[in-house]
């Protein structure tokens, strides 16, 4: 709350909204999405590179010639012509043979995560997710009132040892987590993508200790150079739950997504979203098929992955040529994200409104962490704004970096905030989607 | 699960899903949508009445022309547009003065619902609702792990007296309700309005209570005769929290709702939906907008309430005409149900086999109580089906009632099911919202 409104229903929320609160920074990113910012927050899609004259005609068709079911209530699970389409593009990705019975469709990527934490989680349940990780899977697994245990990763995406690692002590602590939350390929926020051979250590240790695999792949189809490395749900058909969207492919505004999900689990899953939403868009559903059935939407895949490939290039480059000693940052083979790390002393956090006064805008690192941690990073999008844009982005936060050290340099650790580093769940420090 | 499939999952779920069975009903709900089938059992509105044509063209101008922003992500909340404009919306139905930044648009009127309890309810915690109540709104409780307390209803509604009672009861108990839902204008599925004066009553003994009241009202302006007494939510501000929807009132396949809620709680139930969906579909927000901007909505809903009327009198005259003696019913005022009271011995769960067979279907009355009552009702749907189509299945389900009695003559109590009568929640005996 802002403060101005007394909340007289304090004592009436259920437990798990008390952990919930807003952060100055998100009131900032407010600001962010406004024309003079530069904002390499959000995680648009450019969707200006879809041919939208087909689109309208298409969505027209859909309405008038099909209108009595497109905007009609629909199935829980989904259209059977959807989940059949749903096997096609997942078989792109190298998952074969899945049944259209085993897929329910779901509000987003984002609502397949929280039912998926509905069906698997009570409070307290351990949860084990890379660090950093989506900033929207935290928020379910906190309304999940889950506990997160970071694991970390490094250049070729999460590490196996340090997974074994965390099982171990979660084991020592008589402790059992329920599943690992992965995004394996282009991650976000890191930008990094588990190798071939890591998939495998990885499946092989979460077998072994009976965790289930929760793997999240909104960018899989969106590789610069090559395929990416095959799915885990193409790996292991047991134990993993497997999770897409076409906000990436085509278009978010419509909020499609899936889980394929052991055929076991999948009727519960159904019953879950049921009861919260009732059942998917028909017409949103209508609108994907007939995206998929009449126009070529996989030259349309090729046209957003060589426009994100160029974008990264030129954020890449920017990065090299602007920005202060002692900066890192990944370079991802595909996806929206490039994750960087400041020079020693920097918080993220802390330089925000800053950076906003300078007309940029990131998410600070601690968006991704459960934990608060993440004040020498940041998060930069590539996929929304023109390469001149991202450079000008770049160009700006980088005068604002070398302010920062340069007061470093004078005054000696430039922030007072390094007290608070460690505090609750940060969902808050992230924009909405939508400020691209 | 069917037994067909193991379950290697059961011992990970969540406790909320111990719970969740399906139940033979819901198979042959499937059966339902069958076309040789009179559906009674449905919940649909005659979406074939909207000008189809038009709404394509809009579709066509919303996809082609605003494709950029309206196939794009948007933010949690909802559009400031629509916002605004659900607030000239219920301002018809005598809610004055609501502010857009008090509205939170979600996914159809049933998110409102499951937000609302995600925000105020504990697993255990109890809610008080009318008998029969909507079927997802049991779902959404039964997934927080809610005990619901029902409130009998007569044909002025929910009765004071009655709630009265359940209150002391429960303080007695040393229990608190956290909130009272109720439906309280053409009821789901009683077909029956909470009066003038008893909504003062309720909301009055609510007041002195300290008991939240959620008013879900998705058929407010589907009215035969007059207006509907004003919402409860026009009457009080504090601690009344209204939920409506689109899905009536122009097309359901969109699914856009809404809540109106105080605005201390506003911002915290938009960062509960952030969790669940990231945002509604800007797309679906956009063809709402555009639907009310450009197009004649209220003459659209005076079209409806015309067909809805007619049909209701076709249903209520074709039960006075063919019911067998001892069966009841009420008659709405608006609205899309009629429930039906069956003669003594009757029971309309173990009824449904036989119904299918002769080729009609109706919910049987337990899926709208949570305590396995409700063998003696069913729901009847009245919109979708035209008059004559109606009445034929009127026909059919008089046919096999009195086949059900005749039996009854002969071998006595007419099922072995009556041992069951009390069981868990209920909410699978009742359909998908899609086999009108």
């Amino acid at each position: 709350m802002t403060g101005t409104t007394q909340d007289d229903y304090t004592d009436r929320y259920a437990r798990r909204v008390r952990g919930m609160t807003t952060s100055e920074i998100r009131a900032l990113f407010a600001v962010a999405s406004r024309p003079e910012v530069v904002s390499l927050a959000g995680g648009s899609p450019y969707i200006a590179a879809l041919p939208l004259d087909a689109v309208g005609e298409m969505l027209n068709q859909l309405g008038s010639t099909h209108g009595a079911t497109s905007l009609q209530y629909g199935i829980g699970q989904g259209t059977i012509e959807l989940r059949e389409q749903i096997c096609e593009v997942m078989a792109l990705s190298g998952i074969t043979g899945a049944s259209p019975d085993d897929v329910v469709v779901t509000v987003g990527g984002q609502q397949a995560l929280d039912l998926l934490a509905r069906l698997f989680l009570d409070p307290g349940d351990v949860v084990l997710a890379e660090g950093p990780t989506y900033v929207g899977a935290l928020g379910v697994l906190q309304a999940a009132q889950a506990q997160v245990r970071h694991v970390a990763m490094d250049e070729a995406g999460l590490i196996p040892e340090a997974l074994e690692e965390a099982l171990l002590e979660l084991a020592q602590a008589g402790k059992r987590a329920k599943f690992l939350y992965t995004i394996p390929t282009f991650q976000n926020p890191a930008g990094v993508t588990l190798s071939d051979e890591r998939r495998e250590r990885v499946l092989d240790i979460c077998e072994r200790a009976g965790l289930l695999v929760i793997e999240d792949d909104p960018y899989g189809l969106l590789s610069f150079e090559g395929d990416a490395p095959r799915p885990l749900r193409a790996r292991r058909r047991d134990g993993v739950f497997y999770c897409s969207t076409f906000s990436k492919t085509f278009a978010p505004g419509l909020r499609v997504g899936w889980v394929l999900a052991p055929h076991a689990v999948r009727e519960k899953l159904v019953m879950m979203s049921e009861a919260n939403v009732l059942c998917p868009s028909a017409f949103a559903q209508g609108a994907v098929t007939q995206y998929l059935t009449t126009m070529p939407w996989q030259e349309q895949i090729k046209v957003y992955r060589e426009i994100y490939r160029e974008r990264r290039d030129a954020l890449l480059s920017a990065l090299t040529d602007l920005m202060p000693a002692g900066t890192t940052w990944t370079r991802p083979g595909g996806g929206l994200f490039v994750w960087a790390t400041l020079p020693e002393g920097l918080d993220s956090k802390a330089m925000m409104p800053r950076a906003i006064a300078a007309r940029v805008a990131y998410v600070p690192g601690t968006g991704f962490y459960a934990d608060g941690t993440g004040r020498g990073n940041l998060r930069l999008n590539f996929s929304f704004s023109a390469p001149e844009r991202l450079r000008e982005g770049v160009r700006r936060l980088s005068g604002v970096m070398e302010q920062e050290l340069a007061m470093r340099a004078v005054f000696g650790s430039s922030t007072s905030l390094s007290a608070q580093r460690r505090r609750g769940p940060a969902a808050a420090d992230a924009p909405g989607p939508d400020l691209a």
